[in-house]
């Protein structure tokens, strides 16, 4: 073993201990505090295990859990962009895109682009894996919501068309993930918790 | 799909929410706060990709990953305990039993049964997937400790003696990680920032 090829690799593992810093909207379940971007991630991965089978391709188990675990890394330079955030979103790829290239730098080359490459994949969406992690991507936040009484939704009282728009891309990786999602949103109209109409 | 099935899945990812609220010991790093276990995880679970490499043995890298995700979802009823809590590791194999036995159980039988046999397989560390997975969790702490001052090594005064008790079983899942961690507790010695001797 080199030991400087293994210095660069836990040189990546300190940097992305920052990921525990960023905060997204969503709260944790019980609405104590908003949730940070590597402990959602960790549950993203979880899901990923126990829900491949409901995929509308076969996946690769494995590639979307690696996919899920670093696809969010990138926020440790651009911050978490939320979904709903029009002016953010206006140059999210650049910022996201500079940090991709810095961060995954740290490791060294040959592990380096594989993990850029996965990344990449993930927000491309043109693999059926890829597909797969962003119905999760988009499934959890909206559990967060719906079991904490309406959560972002009605906290900054986002548009049901809106939410629509996000929700659509589910069904593309699972539809039986798109179907109860759907399912979500109409019981959370009629408990009056969901997004804004 | 039956939708009994998929509820029984969303309802442990919504149980498994519950892993962010427990803290551990462990700071990160910068030292602002106390890690919670769920942020943990994933972190175990990136090195697992980065550095398996390292493993004495070939592994399964899904495997290790599985692994290392669920492992400490027992400590939502047990709590965590910290490695160097005398007391707490009295009834510490009886509360995780009861726990496991719990929360994987809110899965389907068929997924319920593989989770619970590999959060076994990782207690009972004699595969080489187990002993890598375990040479990561022990290995990370340290990590944080030498990057935080000298953290919970100082704060709480573990002796050098204990500390090499834990990290003599990182050698057993990867030589290089052990002669790593090693050489880290010689470098916080002479910096003064090591265990007590």
């Amino acid at each position: 073993v080199s030991s400087e090829r293994l210095s660069q690799q836990i040189q990546f593992i300190l940097e992305i201990d920052k990921l525990k810093q960023v905060v997204r909207q969503t709260k944790i379940i019980g609405g104590q505090r908003q949730e940070n971007t590597a402990e959602h991630s960790w549950q993203l991965a979880v899901m990923a295990l126990v829900l491949s089978e409901h995929a509308n391709e076969p996946v690769d188990a494995l590639h979307v859990v690696k996919m899920l675990l670093v696809h969010d890394v990138i926020e440790i330079d651009a911050g978490d962009t939320w979904s709903f955030d029009d002016k953010g979103y206006l140059d999210k790829e650049e910022r996201e895109r500079l940090a991709a290239k810095r961060i995954f730098a740290l490791l060294p080359p040959d592990q380096a682009a594989p993990l850029h490459a996965i990344w990449e994949e993930f927000e491309e969406m043109r693999t059926p894996e890829s597909r797969f992690a962003n119905a999760l991507d988009r499934l959890m936040p909206m559990l967060h919501n719906f079991h904490n009484d309406g959560g972002t939704w009605r906290r900054e009282g986002v548009t049901m068309q809106k939410v629509l728009a996000r929700q659509s891309a589910i069904a593309r990786g699972s539809q039986a993930l798109g179907d109860y999602s759907l399912a979500l949103l109409e019981q959370a109209r009629k408990l009056g918790i969901g997004p804004v109409e």
